[in-house]
């Protein structure tokens, strides 16, 4: 779909060659908070641009739109080439994952706004999407629906605020070895990029039976699932039927963070969410299962009544009390006592 | 061309709706430099937006795109409610004046990567233009077409880390009267926001007679002005036919800047530049001032012979002396020679 205009002052792109008789434009934009951070602490600039596309792309699926162009805003102090092209290398790949053109971008350099080796990154995404296929279907989303939860790939891009704080108590290094028997870097497994979904779940959006999505970001799954369901719908979920990630079990016990706080910042393993009718439920996850993504059904929806929340999980408690039990809280818990003890 | 989805993930918009049958869709995305450090060192936060809008809706009007939506992103370390409300006041302006919508954004809380008081900005626009209007019309561009100039508002948002240094030499604050005789303060006349030329030119783009159009940013017009030329060739230009501001000859003098250096920092007076054929060019400068925008014919295009530069600027120097006679540059003199005396 991208027209020659090398060296132009603006990206030019043909969305009617890439098939579409009456788009709608979709679009979003994005960042990757302070994860930021931490690629600058581990000298790894090369993952963070496949967050940034996901971080976008992610959210233009909520309307089924196919994402067909990207441009990134790259700002920094003064340039530094090696990490700017590690930077784009990792857009680069983010945009090849989501099948969309890199068709434009800014870098920008601004003595004395950022720190050397600091640099900020936005980034924004135009999709396209046929009237007919526009999710969400708020009209069809009935009680007994059923929600598909989607396997994130870790942290994704939020709550990195909360993990730097996390990490600073346990008194671990990025570069020391992670307690969640990866075998990598604390640093990489924090790093992990964040999962792509439109390449897998496209299909499965324009399918017949799946009536929202919900992009879990900030907020966690209590903020972003209502913001795809009709006033009146609560959606119960149940936490021992997915897999939440050890990372979130090892950050709440060395944190000493509440279950609720815990919803609120990360996504615990479910990246994504649909909302699909009760009858088309296995077909939808045999689906995306055979796309290579890991799903389950992780609840159901129900009348809300009164004042009551729009999501409840239950069995949070137990599933990351046995997430905890991959994780290696040995060195954390010794450095909690060290600081203990000297405090006192 | 909204279609509504307040609180969605992403903003979708209907360019159909908008009148195109085959619309080619063109996208920019920029910043607006350090301009925001003297924003931000003035306290004035309303007019900040207008400049990013600006820098992107004139970017995408090169290919004669008509700007339907735009979106921002706002980084903070911590949000502070006054100075956003204010920024995003100025975004509203600016897509007003730009007669396009504001459909979506991102405000980043980033604690530990700004400063108290200190936010970036980015912007995102989408355009679009039938295939039979696009511009450039490089082929049809051939030697003694016309160069105009169409009148900056001033500074716009390129070159400010050198305004910077200038006014710190100038021993002057951003509080202190103008030297340029406004009546407004030096902070008041650096920060007058960049013009949007999209109301005025997009009809005169679309006619028969303009053959380029080039955006005048960092760079100025010997970087600006190529980019939309064939090869083999150049534009002379002669800027005693336009209005150099008086801001940028006290830059200069202040300063000490060469010519050369003036040219690729700043646009001395001219936002936009049109490459338009012989016959048309009275009837286009006719238009543009019915628009309200200032234009003047300042250049004609010329073979260019081996290694000469793509853009040639006579009179330079005699133009900036007659500005700077608009300039009162006492206080900035003696500044000087206090600093001079000082080191001695």
């Amino acid at each position: 779909g991208c027209v020659g205009n090398l060296g132009g002052f603006a990206g030019v792109f043909d969305a009617c060659s890439a098939g579409y008789r009456h788009p709608l434009l979709v679009s979003g934009t994005d960042g990757v908070g302070t994860k930021l951070k931490i690629a600058q602490a581990c000298g790894r600039h090369d993952t963070i641009g496949i967050d940034l596309v996901a971080m976008c792309v992610n959210d233009v699926l909520a309307s089924a739109a196919e994402p067909l162009f990207f441009l990134d805003y790259f700002a920094c102090g003064s340039l530094d080439g090696a990490i700017a092209r590690d930077v784009i290398a990792g857009i680069t790949d983010g945009c090849c994952s989501a099948e969309c053109a890199l068709l434009g971008g800014e870098t920008a350099e601004m003595p004395g706004m950022y720190r050397k080796g600091e640099y900020d990154l936005a980034g924004f995404v135009v999709g396209a999407v046929e009237m007919k296929d526009l999710l969400p279907r708020s009209v069809d989303i009935r009680p007994a629906d059923v929600v598909i939860g989607i396997a994130s790939s870790g942290l994704h891009s939020n709550g990195f605020s909360m993990v730097r704080k996390v990490v600073e108590m346990s008194g671990l290094g990025y570069k020391d070895a992670s307690p969640f028997g990866t075998g990598h870097t604390l640093g990489a497994d924090l790093l992990v990029p964040t999962k792509i979904y439109s390449k897998s779940l496209l299909p499965v959006l324009r399918g017949a039976h799946v009536k929202a999505y919900a992009h879990v970001t900030g907020g966690g799954l209590p903020e972003n699932l209502p913001r795809v369901l009709p006033r009146g719908l609560a959606a119960s979920l149940d936490s021992n039927h997915w897999e939440v990630a050890p990372v979130f079990a090892w950050l709440q016990h060395v944190g000493g963070i509440s279950e609720s706080e815990m919803l609120r910042t990360f996504n615990l393993g479910v990246g994504a969410v649909l909302v699909v009718s009760p009858e088309g439920t296995s077909e939808v996850l045999a689906a995306i299962r055979q796309s290579g993504e890991k799903a389950w059904e992780i609840g159901v929806l129900a009348e809300k009544h009164g004042d009551t929340p729009g999501v409840i999980v239950s069995n949070l408690g137990e599933s990351l009390e046995r997430a905890l039990k991959c994780c290696d809280v040995t060195a954390a818990t010794a450095a909690a006592n060290h600081l203990t003890e000297h405090e006192s």
